[in-house]
């Protein structure tokens, strides 16, 4: 690459880091790409950590010493987050119940610009965690679980409650549907997941929190640890929970299955996000 | 917003264009959002559309008048696209085959930041035509699809295999499986497309098309239009194909479900891509 002026480093510069969150990039690597002097290079970063940092797209982490560089880290404040969570709870809302008191939901899901913004909120509270893998469960949780895994920059394993031939070998485990009290059975691919990783959960809906369950038992097959659970809606009106800690964006009031209309709160999502932004 | 510098305006701008694919932007937005003069403005974009074309980013595409503005479109190079291309056909080659001949595809399915780029190239190709939603079949094509569908700024819509209560009332059809030459049913919610809607039908892996041909067939009864079709993978190995266009990435050379090895060629994308280009 020829040598660029400090306008098209900074332009250059800010579609790499997005490109590439959670990676760490050498002020070495920039230095070459752009054949500019480290201390230019620095006097660039200053600028784009600025803006980012101001403008609420995230942080930009300096590690020191010979092996370190820039880390983007897509954070988001309390502000945006407030206002996407508010967002989404209209969104929610804005529904008829379908017969049975289900909620339609493959509008919000279908959505891509909204599941990226609902993967970085998730990709907020877990940013500083160690995270090796996404997890969730066929599907409807996939676009959800694609969006948080690529602001970590980690793959993706689905789970199935059918068993495919073109999976190879997998691991099943039985489990109880939490609502409907129904033995059912979700298998894993051997090949999609490490022994020993740590693995975020997530799924669009949780009720009794069966399905979650399931995965955690999954899990404890791989030997792999559960480092959290996100949902993106909870239903309210569950007697016996399965799963106590858990991240949801928004929740639907009790009693909403027997009204036509929807009310939807937020979830305890801000809270968590109070707490990482403290 | 305080009034920005240049520095800061680039960086903001770059990140705004990257996160707002395929939308037209007026200039007058951007001279409220950093207090700046409209020629200030043309100028910043000038360098951004510098530096996003010579990169290979994509294109800036600058709409004169009063309704006018600029939008970005993520199209790749042909230098990308083929380097992109490549490296996924060696991906495939890496794979031993599964008993039956089956290839393992879900490590390559779920890596997001390669789903990513594979989604770039997809909406380079289809970036002049009017689309407003990308349509695949469960599960395994959900990934590409949301993919491109976030690159081209549309929503997603996911036909089923199954039947499910929570999607209120369904279309369905029978469709022929064309390799297992079984009848099978697929259900697109009524609420997930839009009548005489333009549709791009994305799936992971074409044998003979009858998932595909299914699509299409679904799409008829939506009053909806067929825009496109691409796939990721393709087999070669086929005596009689249902669908004649198609886009694909790579394809699988014939007898390799004899061999415990798998060989991967480029599909036709390049040459859609070329053809765009020119």
């Amino acid at each position: 690459m020829q040598k660029m002026k400090r306008s098209g480093r900074l332009v250059d510069m800010t579609y790499y880091l997005i490109q590439h969150p959670h990676q760490l990039v050498s002020l070495s690597y920039f230095s070459e790409r752009y054949q500019s002097a480290k201390s230019s290079i620095s006097e660039d970063l200053t600028i784009v950590k600025e803006i980012f940092e101001s403008q609420g797209f995230g942080s930009l982490w300096t590690i020191p010493g010979a092996g370190g560089g820039v880390k983007y880290v897509p954070v988001v404040s309390l502000e945006e987050g407030t206002e996407l969570v508010e967002s989404l709870c209209t969104k929610l809302e804005d529904k008829e119940l379908l017969p049975g008191g289900y909620l339609y939901m493959m509008d919000v899901l279908g959505d891509p610009r909204l599941m990226n913004d609902v993967g970085r909120l998730f990709a907020s509270v877990y940013a500083e965690r160690q995270i090796d893998a996404v997890m969730t469960v066929a599907m409807k949780g996939i676009p959800l679980a694609y969006s948080i895994a690529s602001h970590l920059d980690v793959p993706v394993s689905i789970v199935r409650r059918d068993h495919r031939v073109t999976e190879g070998s997998m691991v099943s485990i039985n489990y109880v549907s939490g609502s409907a009290k129904r033995i059912q059975t979700m298998s894993l691919s051997r090949r999609s997941l490490q022994e020993g990783a740590n693995v975020l959960i997530v799924d669009d809906f949780m009720k009794a929190g069966g399905s979650v369950r399931g995965m955690m038992d999954l899990l404890h097959e791989f030997n792999a640890n559960v480092v959290g659970v996100g949902v993106l809606v909870e239903a309210e009106d569950v007697e016996e929970r399965l799963v106590d800690d858990y991240v949801s964006i928004a929740r639907l009031e009790k009693g909403h299955e027997r009204q036509k209309q929807v009310k939807a709160v937020p979830g305890n999502f801000l809270d968590t996000l109070r707490e990482v932004n403290t």
